[in-house]
């Protein structure tokens, strides 16, 4: 974890900037400690480090502007969303401003024939989905949290859904950026697909806020399934459940989301939403298509379930029984910090090819044991991709080193299994020592090198993803 | 079109080179005219530029050394696969040598469990889909020509099954690619999704060796789905055609391949390929699935067909009958050249929001009355695609001179409608006029900084994407 103090901007250049930024931004410049502190990272064990000012921004040439007055006196940038990222994403280790994008939550343009809008980057998930509803249509990536789509993109987000409808990556189609002089880059066009140039669309999603300020974003939408069903199903053993998913992925079952939740997380759901879920691996499914379509699929999964030792399993197209059902998963997160109260969640992820899944889960369960931690899990199987969501008393100094060694030793192991040290949380601070051992130094150097090319004045979230050379 | 004749390294330089390539890679280093022509680009009007030297490469560190031995000399890299690009791509438009990866055609590894592979860059479409048979898997991507998997990843291609299972730039997991010093970047793992740190994947994908020589590549594959059904059905209207898509795309049925023939295509393909087809525009379709998904699939489809004013919807799960249809789309190519023997085949494509296709599509078949030209169309309508199979004199000037204007007026149509100028052939060196005028001069800037970052000695394939500084 990256903890440097290095050099800021000098006390007489923070107060001149402050004064213009004043000037320009008035009543939406912000430089209280309440503000500050509110823009700082708190989501995880990561330190806050707040930002020297706060400004809200309401428009695009807002941002061109504060990103002007910033330049200009190389005072850094951090872009701020919901605030819900988990590595450290909107710490300001060399202070400067916390960019509020929250006030851009318009949405432009809804193309319902191309399934296509056009938005500002601060609207969130949830927001985007009630304007999109009454068109029969959904922007189907859900990371759990109500995010910000602007930050969804910068972290290159995923979630339940990415097993059927792709990452935040595969459903962006155009992006603007504003760089480091305020001119705007524009990254494509509203067609589907595109052999014009770069892909500098893709080079923005999952940056980090570190080449620019995304300021406006074209989305691939979907139809609203005409038929939903849910599904779970409890199996003997985590290896059994990964023997599902891999088996029913494998002969083409369109599976919409497919979740693993360990026994301990099991526990914790069963607690905190009053179910009573055997205390065992369990998988909770659901399909999407016509209903015949979904009732094909279901059959099909149940069949592999039963090869695979999975327990009774129970679908339903009932929309109170499916909304009980993934009410359960969405609220794991609380169900897990209910558990140890007062203890701080920290959510780490991993991303590891299928096959290896059940072995790293099954590593890391003993792993959790031997260091004597408290971190149920949850994995998006269908992907790959799993969660521990460590409950750590950050009082004993003792129970934080081991949480370091726990996360250090995950790392590891989903590299050793040719998989990332993160599949959706992203880089930030909490995960630099990583991005070396995963890929070699060639992929950073190439990195850095774009970084320098692109804001070479380092003011776009300095110190995120690598340490600052 | 770039026809650039700019700095050449001096003869002594070129000469030095040559003994150090010769030296190293003996019989694979070739001079001689044939082998040069064989490499410069022939399947388009694009006038031929000739490489001064070949070199066959046969692993990973035959490509590092010949790339060490030409950034020593500044000697410029064109990389070639199969050589079916389409905008100037394997041109040497600054002499240099053509790298020639054919020979590097192995697949390194497949994991069935996880539906990836790692190939060679060499290996071509076909043979890697033989390759891979017997495990019941297929590389989804179909451009038409039994393409390179390095040369599709390079111009980032897709074709006709892109609707379904979107473009290469979907379907690769992991690049290696060698830098200008000789190193190799590794740009990703084998995890189906990750967030750390920038997407190099992708920014390598469709850079059209501009940034490196990519030497292995990780791909997703697909089972192969248990049944596959083939239809074709006929429309009074390019309109009728294309309404017919969009309604199928929005309730979400899940084409695996759409293609649209206007008349004269039909016309060509009735030709060559003995056949019957009314001579109206014509939908050509593909449905993957269980033997119930496929059923239901057509028969959705076939309502939708009825209500755009489709005439007989004709449907088969017959393999001699599927392809006795997809054999004529795969042979429209050659059914268009057979209209003119003797004329130079020139393809050209544009791609568009899918709600201004049949605009886009009538406009065209106007300006091809307009211009007096022979130019059958074809197109990938689920994405919103298509292309236009010129048949030039090319000893005619003037109508090499409207064929010119035509294919300016064709990418200015396709901006006008919010799209690109290119949905998957690349910019090369025949769309460099479009790329500013689609992206806006900020993107250009951006590509040039990272050319300039990545490629600091400007060896890799100078002169494509956008003309030299």
């Amino acid at each position: 974890m990256t903890t440097t103090t290095a050099p800021r901007v000098s006390p007489q250049t923070l107060s001149n900037a402050f004064e213009t930024l004043a000037t320009r931004f008035q009543r939406d410049f912000f430089t209280s400690q309440s503000q500050r502190e509110q823009h700082s990272h708190t989501t995880t064990w990561i330190a806050p480090q707040l930002p020297d000012a706060v400004v809200l921004v309401r428009s695009v040439a807002d941002i061109q502007d504060a990103v002007r007055i910033c330049a200009r006196h190389r005072l850094p940038i951090v872009p701020f969303g919901a605030g819900t990222s988990l590595e450290g994403q909107v710490n300001a280790p060399f202070g400067g401003i916390s960019l509020d994008l929250r006030e851009m939550n318009r949405v432009l343009a809804v193309h319902s024939e191309d399934l296509d809008c056009v938005i500002e980057p601060g609207i969130t998930r949830k927001t985007l989905n009630e304007n999109l509803r009454d068109q029969g249509l959904f922007f189907p990536i859900d990371p759990g949290a109500d995010a910000t789509l602007g930050g969804m993109a910068s972290t290159r987000a995923s979630g339940t859904n990415a097993v059927r409808y792709g990452t935040v990556r595969d459903n962006v189609l155009a992006l603007k950026v504003v760089r480091g002089d305020g001119e705007i880059i524009t990254t494509g066009t509203r067609a589907k697909k595109s052999s014009a140039g770069y892909d500098l669309t893709h080079l923005f999603i999952g940056a980090e806020g570190t080449l620019g300020i995304i300021c406006e974003m074209t989305m691939r939408l979907r139809g609203i399934p005409q038929s939903i069903a849910a599904a779970s199903c409890s199996f003997g053993s985590v290896k059994g459940a990964c023997d599902a998913t891999i088996l029913a992925i494998q002969s083409g079952i369109p599976l919409a989301r497919i979740e693993l939740l360990n026994a301990a997380q099991v526990a914790a759901c069963n607690a905190y939403s009053k179910l009573t879920l055997p205390l065992t691996p369990l998988l909770l499914l659901e399909f999407h298509g016509s209903e015949a379509e979904v009732a094909e699929q279901s059959s099909a999964f149940a069949e592999i379930a039963k090869d695979c030792g999975g327990g009774a399993f129970e679908w339903t197209t009932r929309a109170e029984d499916r909304t009980r059902l993934w009410q359960a998963r969405h609220d794991a997160y609380w169900a897990a910090a209910a558990i140890r109260p007062g203890s701080r969640p920290m959510s780490t992820d991993v991303c590891v090819p299928i096959s290896r899944l059940a072995d790293c889960v099954s590593e890391t369960e003993h792993d959790i044991e031997r260091f004597k931690l408290i971190a149920p899990i949850v994995g998006h199987v269908g992907d790959g991709n799993f969660h521990c969501l460590m409950l750590c008393d950050v009082n004993d100094p003792d129970e934080v080193a081991r949480g370091h060694e726990f996360v250090h030793r995950l790392a590891e192991r989903a590299h050793r299994m040719d998989g990332t040290c993160t599949g959706e949380h992203g880089i930030g601070q909490g995960k630099q020592d990583y991005l070396v051992p995963e890929l070699g130094p060639e992929a950073i150097e190439a990195m850095r090198a774009i970084k320098k090319a692109l804001d070479p004045n380092g003011i776009f979230n300095p110190g995120k993803i690598f340490p600052l050379p």
